[in-house]
């Protein structure tokens, strides 16, 4: 497994891959048992039974049902990327020979020219190209090319890659600045990213140039979606408003040159893979004017548009961003790709800049609005995250438009990566996980050993094993939501040089040196920006990087009718049984009597209220029983 | 003028019309000066501008811009129709001089067999009612024939009303049961209501027969809109959920029979339309199942799905309705003309059952969510009315969809029809406005004289003039608003008999008799269920009939970081030269610190708080002055 390149100044960390990392602790091992043991199979089968496996067969003809969707090739280049990262730490023939099955048949179903694409080849056949906005074919390029790199990370073997090589190299002709070229760029952004991976994988540095050239033709003038509808003939739709919004260029962030965007818009998703494209290129070219721009971008993001779960994106009209500070909660819809969408972000930017800023967010994304995505079981999810739900919101087992479900398996299966990072003589912890990290420091291999109860405990004890003692810095995370937090080494307490978040530890190391951080874990309420109308008057429950809510299985029905009094006393309990093992936060809200409003939907006397006792789950964990109403914000008093 | 007919044993009660009634108020006299001086000649040169009007012509020629649109007929009916009304009550040789002259072009343009629509003579010729549910043909008709009704009406002249008659003739000999016939009926209701007028202008039942059909095929299975897709040969949407969530059939009411629905779904204008038929029939056939459906239908509208201002319709997406209770106030959509729709409806239920849960309701709409829609100089009109903005809705000159304005300008130019009531020996008084109505009862022309400053003061003075002393009954209804009403009756205090929310009154009455009603007008504070999940721990502001905002114009930015101490005093009081003269309500708030929060969405800490003055101005008036946020419900404490 290659380590990834850090050709920029700029960059002076890489994470730790996570083949390098093992990870046995209490919450995530359990999720990724369950991912590769369930998840992927299932996905698998999914992939197989809606034909969006076969369809690769190029057997497709007019009039058959289903129609291969230009969607389709990505689930499938997902699931692919997902199965490669679980067989690169865990062996598994039979994964191992479908992979190569499955692989096969795309590889037959390349053009003669490298072109490859189902719907673009067997349903529309003369329209290659016509539609950049909105027929996601670079978008399945992308994918596709992230799974060969995967494959050929996990497996060494090279068929999936030649052919997405070929196809790029195709992609490469088709479009630039030169003559005959077109001068387009995807409606979905996807393939930029994977570019920069196919680079590093490959060596080739053609990949970064057409990256970097995808990025940086992105909303110039004269407008390439304008031009290209009306080579379509396209017209205005008579559809009215809420169809024509999803087609601004704000919706694909191709309204302006992306060095001059300052503001998340449009779909969530596609912006996530255009910034995290964007991150990845600011550090390999030391592009200054990108990195900025993602700054400006990231501040925007996490001061105005961000929902306390981590999830993104507040429309179900766009999948995106709306006004600043308009965060609903019932209607929020916080795709769960745009959570994952914003960790890939988060982790690009924490290795451009080791600050906890983005590491605080990539933990909360991770805990709350990500991981909620998915079942215990591993076999529903949720496409939407809402903050609050009147009972109807349900996980499924799959969708038309599946691109949820494969992405938190990739997530998963790699999730590894996102815990460690390393430099030149520095190993650094972003997040805490019980279990082991292989890393090379000073010329050894040195392991770095977790044992904690996080999230449910604020307790964690590093221990260094290495062949020779040897000098390097360690640095620890100190989360933003910890207040109060405590270093020893070797038992005894040692002040904290805090840097940028990170406790800094430069000393001369020896095998069994142990580091204990302890992070206080209070339950604590947390208000949103009096901006926030949605949550104006409300208050939310944390603990650790755990968000809550409220249950209707646990708290009876009309959530919306419990306020929290702001004197109330709460209690963490740890509950082993309960929901795989989880701590849950109680104490007695009060009930407005809905009752009172008999018949009446407004009145002029406020409705009476009664003491109730209350009891709050993780977020993430919500919908895994008995299905009902969910709360994350109450109101308070 | 003719009054309605009253051929329903169940209609006891029939309106006053306009043409009987004189408004000389404070509140509604200049509203109606306005839509008759500026509002209705400024939307004919919308029309004609535009190329409404024009289109009749018929000499579009493809490739041509603009394309006449599927709605455009139905704009220029209702500006016809509002212009007939305000011709019925003052005499205008200019507008009666156009009228003539856009009435004679479209009547050149229906086409030998009757069929009169622009969009499918000219532009989609050979797709004649090939898509009901969508393309607006029934719709188009339906307004065509409100105005002829109304031409005729106002003016005696039958050109128009003979053109829509043979085009209703047309069309129904193209729908209906027999051999041949198309089982269709109107995606968007509104034909059905306007075949009553017709039938109870010309006396033909047949007219009366095919409103019926329309409105009990409606959701019959096989569904027609179902087998009008597959003729179509309209495949599935690739255009993914928020698209094809408009074509839902609970979209357009057609979800079941219209007898069978027990909630309002889907685009509320629809809705609004069709329930005003199903009551228009329940009158006139005696209808009890329709009267039933009806009913359930109110109940569930008024009791979850009701904005306090009257407004209806939650969301975008649909325009129309979603989950009981789901009211949010940022993203309301509460289209003028559903407000206008509810207004229709209530009205209609209010002769069939003289209560004052209907006339609560219509007047509740009226004077906040109907005419928040045009604003104070008649030129700028709200489509969408949200009760908080945080300052980006405005109201506009027009819209490519434009059937708000003109329905404004329709209502408001037959608004005194919606003031009186009237049966056998019996007057009644739904609304207080301050005017004369002339009514004929026992035998004799009878005037009521309204004084009163409503809805700035709750005290009314009704006079009576009459030839000779006579035996009837009035009715004055208590508003559900008002908590303390007195009667007096020759300045004498008098026991008060209510009947469903109307005191009633017979007696003999003399010449010169007068009545006055005193209704306390405190200022209210209002609660919303707490299932209103927006609503939750805030209050609105509510004096007599008008619902109060604040405006940052009054209250400086961050109208959401103010809250309303449940203690705090508030003062009324009138302001002759604000926003044409209006009650304001004054008081102190407490203001949440924004700066607090600098740089961060979320913290552990609320909010400080500071006192700040508060003054809040009527919803139906905002966004008359400098551009700004605006906030109906504020968190309490």
């Amino acid at each position: 497994m290659a380590v990834q390149s850090k050709s920029d100044p700029a960059s002076r960390i890489v994470p730790v891959p996570f083949t390098a990392v093992v990870i046995d602790d209490g919450f995530w091992a359990p999720r990724q048992r369950v991912n590769r043991e369930r998840t992927i199979p299932f996905e698998y089968r999914q992939c197989k039974e809606t034909g969006r496996i076969d369809a690769f067969r190029l057997d497709w003809r007019p009039g058959q049902e289903p129609v291969p969707h230009i969607f389709w090739d990505s689930d499938v280049a997902k699931w692919i990327e997902a199965a490669s990262y679980s067989l690169a730490t865990h062996d598994d023939p039979a994964l191992d020979a479908l992979l190569d099955e499955v692989i096969a048949l795309i590889a037959a179903a390349q053009q003669p020219d490298g072109y490859l694409n189902v719907h673009f080849t067997v349903v529309e056949p003369g329209k290659r190209w016509t539609n950049l906005r909105d027929a996601h074919e670079l978008y399945c390029a992308g994918h596709l090319i992230e799974a060969a790199v995967a494959h050929f990370q996990a497996t060494g073997k090279r068929t999936l890659l030649d052919v997405l090589c070929r196809y790029a190299d195709h992609i490469a002709e088709t479009f630039g600045r030169g003559p005959g070229q077109k001068r387009g760029y995807p409606g979905h952004p996807e393939i930029e990213l994977a570019l920069v991976k196919l680079y590093r994988c490959t060596g080739e540095r053609r990949y970064l140039a057409l990256a970097q050239y995808f990025v940086d033709e992105r909303g110039q003038s004269p407008h390439y979606f304008d031009q290209e509808r009306l080579a379509r003939g396209e017209t205005i739709s008579i559809f009215g408003p809420a169809f024509s919004r999803m087609y601004t260029h704000e919706y694909n962030q191709s309204h302006k040159p992306v060095r001059e965007q300052d503001r998340p818009v449009g779909h969530a998703v596609r912006a996530m893979y255009l910034y995290s494209a964007m991150a990845d290129l600011a550090g390999e070219l030391g592009d200054a004017g990108l990195r900025a721009a993602g700054e400006r971008l990231w501040q925007h993001l996490v001061e105005r548009l961000m929902y306390v779960t981590g999830g993104i994106g507040t429309s179900r009209q766009n999948e995106g961003f709306t006004a600043d500070y308009d965060l609903p909660n019932a209607t929020a819809y916080c795709e769960t790709c745009a959570a994952i969408g914003l960790v890939f972000w988060a982790h690009r930017l924490l290795q451009l800049d080791c600050d906890r800023r983005y590491a605080d967010v990539m933990e909360r994304a991770l805990y709350n609005g990500v991981i909620s995505g998915v079942s215990l079981e591993g076999e529903r999810f949720f496409y939407v995250n809402p903050l609050a739900s009147n009972g109807s919101h349900r996980r499924q087992a799959w969708f038309d438009c599946a691109c949820c479900p494969p992405n938190l398996a990739r997530l998963l299966a790699s999730l590894g990566q996102y815990v460690y990072s390393q430099g030149d003589d520095e190993a650094v912890v972003h997040l805490y996980v019980q279990g082991e990290a292989r890393l090379r420091l000073a010329g050894q291999s040195v392991t770095l050993r977790q044992e904690t109860r996080y999230p449910w405990d604020g307790q964690v004890r590093l221990t260094v094993r290495l062949e020779e003692p040897a000098r390097f810095t360690l640095k620890l995370r100190v989360p933003g939501w910890c207040r109060e937090a405590t270093l020893a080494i070797g038992g005894k307490a040692v002040p904290m040089e805090l840097e940028r978040g990170y406790a800094r530890i430069s000393r001369e190391w020896r095998d069994g040196d142990a580091v204990t951080l302890d992070l206080a874990m209070p339950i604590e309420r947390v208000y949103a920006h009096p901006r926030v109308s949605a949550d104006a008057g409300r208050v939310a429950l944390q603990r650790g990087p755990i968000v809550y809510c409220l249950e209707q299985v646990d708290n009876g029905p009309d959530l919306e009718a419990i306020a929290l009094p702001r004197d109330a006393r709460l209690e963490a309990t740890f509950e082993p049984e309960l929901l795989g093992g989880v701590v849950t936060i109680s104490g007695f809200g009060l009930r407005r009597v809905v009752e009172d409003f008999a018949g009446q939907l407004y009145r002029s006397a406020p409705a009476r209220v009664m003491p109730v006792p209350i009891k709050a789950i993780p977020y993430c964990v919500w919908e895994n029983r008995a299905p009902g109403e969910m709360a994350v914000w109450l109101t308070e008093g």
